[in-house]
């Protein structure tokens, strides 16, 4: 295996998917280890720092990324292991955003209220603990609550030409805001074009589902992931592998929408692993899906349909990529920064 | 506590929320055994049966109740402790229904595609491995699932004066599909009229999230239950609690509104049992949610927003009915049939 | 023809389609002359009523009705022509109604932004010129429109056993709020129960596509109607029919379901009058169908497919019905209140 | 005035807003006469042509542009006026595409459902008479229909970097499909980049509101248009206007969204047209709206707010640009090809 690090400058970092060259071309099967900035771009340090004031509303969640993918064509399918997520900053940060968020109007769906009032929320991150600490602002409530990194963000350049802001998720993976994309999964994304264009971004400390209020305890992340590519089998929409359970992810609005398009998904899926007849295993999912929503806040939004391995026979999924990450990743040894 | 047992005829069932004669007045505290016929009104026995030709579409969803609950008056809150939830066959049938179902479309937003085919499905209960059998029609696939046995439907009479089909989930509860109504969760409903008019049904031997086809492993189910009143602190939508989660469910159209009523519901609940100021709830509810899709195939769609109890303070919730509801079960002893 | 005059006292009014006692039995080919109180039980009467102080939420969208009408059986289908609408009194009321509308969030879809301020508009009536006026409250600007009466609501008892609020529209008719309600048109209803139970009420002296704030010039109304009773061939959503168009009337959520409803119901229409293949239809309704939005602020949308005549053959609807009924209106002669 | 004409050839169609280098620099004020491609690059030419054979599903919706408007910043407002739109071909066609329409599941929500059989239908264009007739391929039924000449796609590049597909509306304008954007009307766009890069296409020789099955009779077009700058002023959708009309062009998902978005911006120029505030712009607009649903097909659907301005004070919009417009349109003479 090869094996990569990539920390980006501010000026390296990237705010779409699709329509920006690539930071670097590497082969099938090489470990990146990486630094991913958080979603403000860095710019919301304490409780004193508004959205309206501190943020620069063009370049929002930037991306460490796009890497080039020899080999990688349309068609493909781009298997990106998850190895380690580590929190690296000491702090994470969550806000209100004038009019952007799961309960308040937004430009999309405007209303004549006011926005709500603007806030910001530190969360001290304690590494020896794994704890993200809550502080109330209008109350004396604290609570630690367990660190739970992930990322809100992977994806591959869209196809027909388009380019996407790293705000949106859809059938390129994208900003799904899932707490499922977390360390020991591996994503599996449809390649639009050569090379794929894999990036990925946006850490949480810690998400609930939904991402209700539209930023999670955002933080900065030291990123080790190990990409693979697979010739063929492109997945219409992104899916997920852990040691436990298969996933897909469908976005788009209305939710149910998302929904419909991760339940087909994983449909068609468990058609390839057992042979299932569509009906069947229609029949058979609605009574074993789990549907954790993923985020009701951005441009799209995404549902997650879950399998609980346990539930059914073994199958290899992918050529049985997934153990094989698995088994490099163990390799690599403990992780350290 | 009193102790009342109740097997409806197929006369005294009833297929509304609203709208119909009491079948029993009750005191609160009382301990209710109950059974419950299927959501076929049992007219689905094997494959052979298909809905188009074996159902009632008038008689659908049929409910054990409405029981009167004595002293119960608008605004306040009714709490229904569900002691056990046992299969009372052999077996349970769901179904392929012409333009029913998540991924097909339905008159309420018809194509002009034909319907999927008609099928049913049989699966056999064992009653001592606990399981249901699901059997694929078009392969040899089979795989035998852990039964969980839960109540598709739990309501009372809704207000403004409507009588609702027991097809639908509302403010008043009802036909919400959740897997989490199942044995151990206490059900807090706001009363619309006088003695709530209470009743359930709609058992599911399993069900995933979502209920995708529409049908879940359908089934009769004996049913213990404790109903409790306490007085005023009606919810604004049907809240959940079980010894180590909170829980409240919305519905509505489009499936995010469904989520929203849930988060905003958490909101307010957050505020009573923390004295949580509402936008220090919304932040704090962002990193901590888990949103597990209740049903997106009925007449309005419910989404599950839950709480993990040991991420928060302990707090007592309507003045600790859960816990004393829960104690008074365990003093039931073993629930045999 | 019958000729029947019914003027409800206040404890006569309902509030809902089904489930209330029909204020009178009358025979197919009745000629109806009715009074409709306003949507606000008459309780807002100048700037100073606002509607959390004024109104009895109880009470909203009081309906004259409902009427048996002897002969009607589930399946068969209602004609009811409106002969005239007159403004009942000098002035209108159109009100800002604490979330409630179109541009602010709902019980149904909450945020935690604050309500839109109360207000309440008055529009003077003026019978000669025909117009309402419109007075700014935050500026001098004034402007005379032309009155264009309507009622918001028409509807029948629903099926299944149901009684809706009567601010609900759907299938059965209800609070649909177009302004294509108005004299001159038929509206078909399918019947649900034995003898109809039709009502009316919510009459508008203007109302614009929408009904954005959730409130149009509301007033008292003098309704002239003649009902008629069409044996079988009950639409399963419901037509209007003027002189010049078709239309359909769908309602659900999100709003793309209530036009898709109204679409299909048009093809199902455009079949029976000309023989036309489904797909036929969908291409040629493609290229002729207007959509003006009728509501996006009830419980239910509204969307109104509609059809100018003059674009295709003519055609008979329901027997001719229509243009019978235009004949006994004119036969009338001219309506003075 | 300059006056340009250009007509490109099949390399130089683009199919993204945003994306494509400039075919042409022009000043503002400039006279552009130009030829617009069909929606399916030409490639429907008989009934025998059926979509999933004959189009290039990457090439779909050519655009004849963009035009880099000198001058054009960020912040400013492009106004396109319609001068002539001419059907440059004696036929139009219209398309069932699988999985494609609004009476279809489509892949953004899909069911499991067959597609509906594709199907071509062309319609004769009558330059004389100017008309296009539909002829049923299932009956002998055909009626010829007025042409109404439109455009279903004009806009500039979007925002945040971005390129979209040019068969989707949002924001920056692109595939709105409404029959309002015909001869005679202006069309204001904000600009979200230097240059503005302007493009248009996908004529339609007649549609109806919604576009139903996804494709109106589509055809090339020769088009007269005049490219006008505002300095400043950008509108936050799409606006219209026509000697008799003002309007506003919302997109997104759900089709409400699409629909607060328009009315929310007509609002915003009620204010600035009349000084009105807010609260008495919405309720003066719940009076007067009129709703002409434009798409419920595309990726967005999009809604029209449209005001009739007889009935409100006169007022100059963007400075007059439009009557400026109109009258140098007539300066041109007439048109011919």
């Amino acid at each position: 295996m090869e094996h990569v690090t990539f920390i980006p400058t501010v000026d390296q970092l990237n705010y779409t998917f699709g329509g920006a060259a690539p930071v670097m071309r590497i082969k099938p099967g090489t470990v990146l280890t990486l630094w991913t900035e958080d979603a403000y771009g860095g710019r919301i340090t304490s409780r004193d720092d508004v959205a309206s004031v501190a943020l620069d509303t063009e370049d929002l969640n930037p991306q460490t990324g796009p890497f080039f993918i020899e080999g990688a064509e349309p068609g493909d399918t781009l298997a990106v292991h998850l190895v380690d997520l580590t929190p690296a900053r000491t702090w994470g940060a969550s806000t209100l955003i004038p009019f952007f968020g799961g309960l308040t109007s937004v430009p999309a769906s405007p209303t004549l209220q006011p926005a709500l009032p603007e806030q910001t929320w530190i969360y001290d991150y304690d590494s020896t603990r794994r704890t993200v600490t809550f502080s109330a602002q209008r109350s004396e409530f604290e609570v630690a609550l367990p660190a739970n990194p992930m990322l809100g963000t992977v994806g591959v350049a869209p196809g027909r030409r388009e380019v996407r802001s790293s705000l949106v998720p859809d059938s390129f993976g994208g900003n799904m805001d899932t707490p499922e994309m977390t360390a020991g999964a591996t994503c599996y994304l449809g390649v639009n074009v050569p090379g794929a264009l894999f990036s990925l971004g946006d850490g949480h400390y810690r998400q609930g589902e939904g991402e209700s209020c539209g930023t999670a305890v955002e933080g900065a992340m030291h990123v080790t992931a190990i990409v693979e590519l697979i010739k063929g089998g492109a997945p219409a929409w992104p899916r997920l592998e852990t040691d436990t359970h298969l996933m897909t992810i469908g976005s788009g609005r209305p939710l149910e929408e998302a929904w419909r398009a991760g339940q087909v998904e994983m449909i068609t899926w468990m058609g390839e692993l057992y042979g299932l007849d569509r009906l069947d295993a229609y029949q058979l999912l609605t009574q074993i899906s789990q549907v954790p929503i993923a985020n009701v806040v951005d441009t799209n939004y995404s549902a997650v349909t879950k399998i609980d391995k346990r539930l059914l026979p073994p199958a290899v999924a992918f050529g049985g990529v997934h153990t094989e990450l698995r088994s490099a990743a163990r390799s690599l040894g403990s992780i350290n920064y």
